[in-house]
């Protein structure tokens, strides 16, 4: 008899084949018929966990959203230079994008969600991206940084790094190590002095 | 009596209004309708420019790409080094986003093109990537920049203008000019020794 997964596993599933769905059809084009089919489930049973699709692209949103948090919490704590702090940030984002829920909370349009779960997700976001503006600063003023605008080097290496959903090829010749190594190396490589 | 625009300038004008309603609809979800109305145009007189929405979603990128690769061909005419030739084309890429037809033959999916007119997309965006990394593999080779992987470079550098038709807000407080300037400063001048 095979072990019946946990309530958490059986909801990480779930997110994972929705991302899936939703990068194939987006967001509106995917059923939660056919989220539910490729795991061999019921609709019904999906039901148990999720009430519908809008909850399943917030839980999404809120599962990478999440775990980019709980690394943000644990880099802040630590006595890390700045360069190696953001280094953290950066490779465990592009892993994120590569091989979690494959980046979709983060590069799929939020826009879908209603104002009040749009709002939580937005928070969760400018938090993320407020601790990464803080560290580029912080740079910056210890002079390990050239100068620059935080937002801006923000904006940019952010958008370099949700981009890779775009042209990543699972079947190339590139690892997400190597991914994750040579966008560190020019991202943050890129701001030393 | 208003002077009647050229040909030329009546279809550039339903490009723009096709890449705004692509921008806010989707390329499935906008119309030809509402692409003709928001220009006081007939549908029919639309037909007159172009047979249908997959040729106007075309003509977008070709129109973007062209204009990107006259530069190229300006730029390899010139005799300025490795950096002063990527900036050029940084800040003209980010101008393409932001002023023209906000990005959208570039963001925008093409595969929703059918077999034979997205291989020619393909083929022009291809010559644009293969431009790109010739330039930065030549700054490494005269030591202008630092080692590195230069397609991961150009991929990385492509993202982070690409996504800025996500965040950009024509009310916010940076003009595209400082937005240029911004990106090329950190993504060209992080590639200097």
């Amino acid at each position: 008899m095979s072990r019946q997964p946990a309530t958490t596993d059986r909801r990480i599933e779930i997110l994972k084949s929705a991302a899936a769905a939703f990068r194939r059809r987006g967001y509106h084009g995917a059923s939660v018929d056919e989220i539910a089919s490729a795991l061999e489930m019921t609709k019904g049973n999906l039901y148990y966990y999720f009430k519908n699709k809008e909850e399943i692209l917030f839980a999404c949103h809120e599962y990478s959203l999440g775990k980019l948090l709980v690394l943000m919490d644990e880099v802040e704590a630590e006595s890390l230079s700045p360069d190696a702090r953001l280094r953290r940030l950066v490779l465990a984002f592009v892993h994120l994008i590569l091989d979690d829920l494959h980046g979709t909370a983060l590069t799929l349009d939020p826009e879908a969600l209603s104002p009040p779960l749009l709002k939580r997700i937005i928070a969760k976001r400018d938090r993320f991206d407020h601790g990464i503006r803080t560290i580029i600063q912080q740079g910056i003023d210890q002079g390990v940084f050239k100068p620059g605008d935080p937002k801006m080097i923000e904006f940019a290496m952010m958008g370099a790094i949700n981009w890779i959903s775009k042209w990543f090829d699972p079947n190339g010749a590139m690892t997400s190590d190597q991914i994750g190594d040579a966008f560190a190396d020019y991202l943050v490589g890129g701001l030393q002095q």
